[in-house]
């Protein structure tokens, strides 16, 4: 397998549109304002047989015409007419394709896709799609995008990368990405895959210092050899959340009408992802819960658990949440933490874990009670619960957690379930990198998944 | 065991504060601004040694001096001076009480809540508490929960009454019941339950027109074998949702801690949930996924499902999550639908289940998909799938499944996953009595539940 070089895709030193257009409704105007809006700082080239000028802007009859050497091409034109713009890419010697148009072997065009997939090789173009909606890297102010911007809401820059073939998915999978307020490193949606396939990119991934998690969704995984030769390796570098559909027979057999996925039983996919450590998620909000984690939360040092809580039925509901995972258990608090905490807590507190400090407890009593756990040597991990509910709980609280998360070794997330008065300060929490969940079920996934991830990782190092 | 009638606690001709103040931070306010701003049509009586006129209103320095009658009077003064208020409430043959205090058994106080105990059951007074918030039935405008009005939002008028002995987990559940969008008929949080407990509560609800679905959340059931003789009626006459905290052994630990449950395993209420039929939720997000499809819901003439979608992916996952579940499995469409299908569904569109329009499908073609599946005799239940992230799905699509939910008998339930635009919607499709979920799986935990739960009713009746 050799690498390929896919720098030229996500940080272009310039870029051209085929099929630029100066009507907004269409793609090759959309992904001009995409480059406009962000501010992509190079050069951008548009290419049209009608060469009328485009918002001021100079139209190329062809990339033939153009000068530089071109990093990445956006082509937004028929199929039909794909062959002819893609074999004149190859002469310009271009880099990189990013290919938007459907019509291709999702209709049944099989004929037509094996020519771009051959063209592309014969040229040493690295292509994404066709079929797709391409590429976006906040950070190299990439966007080949063309998605109704007041559909859904774009994440800020951060650690996670995102891979699906499906564009509709994957719109789904980037709006969610904001609404949980955590960090965007990479988005590709390659749909077809008639040249660049998840194998490609996840190696390109694994290698990119911007990615601190590799989230997936796939249907199927084409090239099996070798994506088990870097399945060996990739989780060494970093986690990769996996969410293959299509895991049950009726399942597969939807699989293959939507993406002529044609893959082997998922029992044998599951085998390959859990002997090389990948952390498997079943549905769109799991796969979530996964890159949350892995985004802000460095290794644990062990499994043991603290939970603090404003309210006590959460506090057991949570309880019940960990002692149900095989892979995490209750901390004891140790002899210092209970002393301490005796020291400040109110008479109404019980010392124990969990720590239930009661529908009144504020900022104040949060802090004299996370104070002890953090430096708790029998504590590897921490579950804050805050109920905003409650009379105690309010904004100062949640800027207290926030203090202490900055001065925190230790993985620490907060559970925090409700409507707007919640999701206000969930957003405050989250986007200061202080993980949220909705619900302890949810939280107990993703800390048993950062357990074991790292677990897997230093014992196989 | 003796039916108790707790009418005058839900439905009172008149009420009575004991404790009313004209301190806005006291509960003795909050309680009569409630009453106020619910527009409680009956007679308002305050109560306080203190006669002092609060808001213009002429208070009493005992019930004694009432005339008339009481049916409900909520206590809301220190624990120690419960006992005396509580004599004269019995003397003045009140039918029923609230008591908000705290102070009793949870910190250990069991003497005293023994003493209100036994005076209850002397002057037979339904009470309910202490340490509670109380009850809230938006009907006949009762609310006597004291809770900070900006922190959370109140939900509609509908059929689902929730039970809980915790107050805080009773304020996040009326959180997420408004966020959720659907309809609260009462709500209790009953606290330590010295004299009123659960399985009264759940009789009354049993027996109330106004009551679809009871949603319960308990640490534990104090009669046993009263509940055993309850359990066995009351899922014939409606469906009942149970959330049981302290499943595991650390999480009765916690339990105990918090309430002082003392309950038997968690396997020995769990055999007698499933044999009468309860439905069990293990997190207070499932728990709301339940109780919002038995509200809107009825039974099913079976568990065949079809599945509507305008992203493959997301159909692919939604017939994962069906074909999981040992109760669920995917229909199969009659040769009549498929004829209809194919004259109206665009080329691109396979036609099978499950239907992927594609994410250029709007309010016509869901219609068209939706009308010939709606009389499919091999379609028990139908899952319409909306990414509204697609350049298709709009607010014209989100009103053309509404209008076909009002036309149709079958059960019909929606996905959709997003931020702003989707939530938008979901808020639309919810408050028209169409339920909405946010993930496949969440979606078959639903259906899965109604047809199980009316497999159970229909094969014992």
């Amino acid at each position: 397998m050799t690498k390929r070089d896919l720098t030229p895709l996500f940080k272009p030193k310039n870029v051209a549109i085929i099929g630029a257009s100066a009507d907004p409704g269409k793609v090759g105007h959309i992904i001009l304002l995409n480059y406009l809006n962000e501010g992509y700082p190079g050069k951008i080239y548009l290419v049209n047989k009608n060469t009328a000028p485009i918002l001021g802007r100079k139209v190329y009859g062809s990339v033939l015409e153009i000068k530089e050497r071109l990093d990445s091409v956006v082509i937004a034109i028929p199929a039909a007419a794909v062959p002819e713009v893609l074999e004149e890419c190859g002469k310009a010697k271009v880099r990189s394709v990013v290919l938007v148009s459907g019509g291709f072997s999702e209709v049944g065009n099989v004929e037509l896709q094996d020519q771009i997939t051959a063209m592309a090789k014969k040229y040493d173009i690295a292509l994404v799609g066709p079929n797709c909606l391409g590429i976006m890297n906040p950070r190299s102010r990439v966007n080949t995008l063309f998605l109704p911007a007041y559909k859904l809401s774009k994440p800020r820059i951060g650690g996670v990368s995102f891979i699906a073939q499906s564009g509709a998915v994957g719109s789904v999978i980037l709006d969610l990405i904001e609404g949980e307020g955590f960090g965007l490193s990479k988005f590709v949606s390659y749909g077809n895959a008639a040249d660049v396939d998840e194998v490609d990119l996840m190696e390109y991934l694994m290698n990119d210092d911007e990615t601190n998690v590799i989230v997936m969704y796939t249907e199927g995984i084409k090239r099996g050899k070798a994506f088990l030769e870097l399945a060996r390796k990739i989780t060494k570098a970093k986690p990769v959340v996996i969410l293959k559909a299509g895991r049950t027979e009726a399942g597969a057999s939807a699989a293959h009408s939507h993406t002529a996925a044609l893959a082997g039983s998922y029992e044998s996919h599951e085998a390959v992802f859990k002997q090389f450590g990948f952390t498997i998620a079943n549905d769109l909000t799991d796969l979530l819960y996964y890159a949350k984690i892995f985004e802000s939360e460095k290794a644990p040092q062990g499994n043991r658990i603290a939970i603090i809580t404003n309210g006590g039925g959460a506090g057991v509901l949570t309880t019940d949440a960990i002692s149900s995972s095989k892979y995490l258990r209750l901390a004891e608090l140790s002899e210092a933490s209970k002393k301490a905490l005796s020291k400040t807590m109110p008479l109404l507190v019980n010392i124990r874990n969990p720590l239930d400090l009661a529908g009144d407890a504020g900022d104040k009593r949060y802090h004299d009670a996370l104070y002890p756990i953090i430096n708790d040597p029998n504590v590897d991990m921490v579950i804050v619960i805050i109920l905003f509910q409650t009379p105690g709980a309010d904004s100062k609280l949640a800027a207290e957690i926030i203090g202490l998360k900055e001065i925190m070794a230790k993985p620490m997330i907060t559970i925090a379930t409700g409507t707007q008065y919640t999701e206000m300060h969930k957003v405050m929490m989250e986007s200061s990198g202080l993980p949220v969940y909705d619900s302890p079920r949810a939280a107990a996934m993703a800390l048993e998944a950062l357990f074991r991830y790292y677990a897997y990782k230093n014992h196989k190092e």
